[in-house]
């Protein structure tokens, strides 16, 4: 019997006794033996589970017992989970994580704490929920070189974009809709402002370059005013608009943000719809992968905690050589980011607003089937400082979003 | 410097090196030094390529070597590529392999021969090219419960069936054109006829279950017969013709097979067209996973060989544990596998033939926009015996396709 304890007793953490349970045959063919949930630590009480009985809530009483090899921390937020993992490290006891915002934020003194004290810090949950994607990207892909990641990160958005396409309604609806569902939370700022998706790209960044982005100062993109308007636009163009985590190297460094874009059909990203992620990830030999699947979600998250358990109890996780993370400021400013843009303007003449773009952009070209009194123009490339400054010459611009490379 | 050995200097062996050269860096980073091919065993002399002085033609050179640590066995075939491979193991050697059909030939008993001579054998770039796949599988996946797999395993036909369908071109004229690419090979079958995704889909099976099907017992189907007519009542059905290797566990035994299925546009796999490969694994914690990339070509199958190699050159594949292989004779037979089918039939009065197909099956419906003199029936379920035995009352049967659940 090897012994595990939980930080926090929410939806993931909650939902990893059961997951346990579930996999139990698995379990046993990997460890030949089973796996407990000795503590659970959780400022509150839980005396309806039938794990009730193992609610502690001073950490010492963990971290002190020599059994525990492994701290499942599914609390979220930065605090006290940054602390309490360090804790654990320092005692020995290996940590496996779903929190991203933890991971983004001090995920190099996390890795760097994990390497003095000879344990594992595992985060395969904090990115895509079930999908097996930091493993992959940390162990198969490791000695590739990673050109460019980007990625459909976070499920509220995508369910609220995927909806307005499908059903031709409003943000605001169907983001109380989502709300209704559970798929959005009461405050929806993290997700729908891109503040989520922005800890996400973060972490691949990091993952595939060492170095690890000051995570508040990713640009991060609300999907809040994204319209019906534009939607039916995106798909006239035979795509999608989609919130999109993108990270590339650049000669200025890397560069990574997350913004509305829209993605073409010819793109894979373009056809992941619902709650569902998807990472594309170009490497220079392998070509494009993608990893597709349940991006969140209580079960598909414990899932992938579950696996980083199983990978450090089985001794596998010791044994792979992971990427140390480094906090660098060489982030590329957005602003200096090329782009194309889709851009509607109300205006009555397409000749004439083709002609004012055209002066203005390296390339412009008019969209058929704009709604009346408007023009729809693709153009580019401009950094953002070009775009804006383009843009004060000319009148009534309803809408600006970026175009998917 | 660590010494390694290319088996086979054809098309994936011979792209290898390059890919090692290419990815020194990141080799350095997990490893702290080089990776040399010492020797390259081809029957052929290659006075043109700077490894030219490296090949031999006695296999004993190699495995007598004691700083020979890996052989990459890119051959193909089972003979000698399982001779080949068993030897260098029992020398001590680990191989990692590209060749699906040895490893669904002999999979059992080369994985046997690795844990006897405490070896690894890996074949990553056996199914899926470079797509991390086998490893995520056997890793990340390893305590889930894998309910079905359904995968697109072969880059030829998906090239040839998304070529037919966005060009509405026949079967064969796509097929010459493939051949004129370097996509299809002269001699096609193992292509067309199923026999590669056969292979790969028994891999996966058996990594699911452990259990090795007899390959040559798996039913493969030809997609050959499949017409203009058929896409594009795929298309009027919102989906597409896919030739689809599926796996999954009844309580009959484990049920795989191979052939050409409608894929409905709410399955990720319908829009993964050309050269690609995805393959889409269903889990019972984790739900729906997919993974895409390029099935096929020089590189990223040198790409994933070289996954492998590392993966075993770190100390990272001794730590896993893997899933072993016995054979099993219980596969349940093709002929009674329950399917939906579209069946499209030379008649002239829909509703005679709708009701001559609602007494023979539990439903049947028909699809509009069906070809002048043709009635489109989507019935079911029903397996291939009843299918077979209902289609003798009805005469004018044109095109029978199973449709993926």
């Amino acid at each position: 019997m090897r012994q595990i304890a939980i930080f926090g007793f929410g939806v993931v953490g909650g939902g990893l006794p059961e997951v346990i349970e579930s996999c139990r045959e698995g379990i046993n063919n990997l460890l030949g033996e089973e796996i407990n949930v000795k503590y659970v630590l959780d400022l509150r009480e839980f005396p309806d589970s039938p794990y009730g009985d193992r609610v502690v809530h001073d950490i010492d009483l963990i971290v002190d017992d020599p059994e525990i090899e492994v701290v499942c921390e599914t609390m979220g937020g930065a605090h006290p989970a940054y602390e309490f993992s360090v804790k654990a490290m320092e005692h020995g006891i290996s940590v496996v994580t779903s929190n991203k915002e933890v991971v983004a934020t001090y995920g190099d003194k996390l890795l760097e704490t994990a390497e003095k004290n000879n344990v594992s810090y595992l985060f395969e949950a904090s990115v895509g929920g079930g999908i097996p994607l930091i493993r992959p990207f940390s162990t198969s892909l490791a000695q590739e070189n990673i050109v460019s990641v980007s990625g459909i990160l976070n499920g509220t958005t995508n369910f609220i974009l995927s909806k307005m396409k499908s059903e031709g309604r409003e943000f605001s609806d169907v983001l109380a809709e989502a709300q209704s569902l559970g798929y959005a939370e009461k405050d929806p700022t993290a997700d729908v402002d891109g503040i989520d998706a922005a800890r996400k790209i973060t972490i691949l960044a990091a993952l595939a370059t060492g170095c690890l982005a000051d995570v508040d100062k990713v640009h991060a993109e609300t999907v809040r005013n994204i319209t019906p308007a534009d939607i039916d636009a995106a798909e006239r163009m035979g795509g999608a608009v989609k919130l999109i985590g993108s990270f590339r190297r650049t000669d200025g460094g890397i560069c990574l943000y997350v913004c509305p874009q829209i993605v073409g059909k010819d793109n894979a990203l373009s056809g992941v719809d619902d709650v569902y992620n998807a990472i594309s990830v170009k490497c220079e030999i392998t070509g494009d992968v993608m990893f597709y699947g349940r991006g969140a979600g209580r079960y598909p998250t414990a899932g992938a905690v579950l696996a980083d358990v199983t990978a450090i109890l089985s001794g596998a996780a010791a044994a792979e050589k992971r990427q140390k993370f480094t906090k660098t400021d060489g982030i590329v400013p957005f602003e200096d980011v090329k782009f194309s843009y889709y851009v509607r303007v109300a205006a009555d003449s397409p000749a004439d607003t083709l002609e004012a773009f055209a002066n203005l952009f390296d390339f412009a070209f008019t969209i058929d089937g704009s709604p009346a009194g408007t023009v729809e123009i693709i153009c580019g490339n401009a950094t953002k400082r070009e775009l804006d400054s383009a843009l004060e010459n000319v009148g009534g611009v309803e809408s600006v979003i970026r175009i998917l490379e």
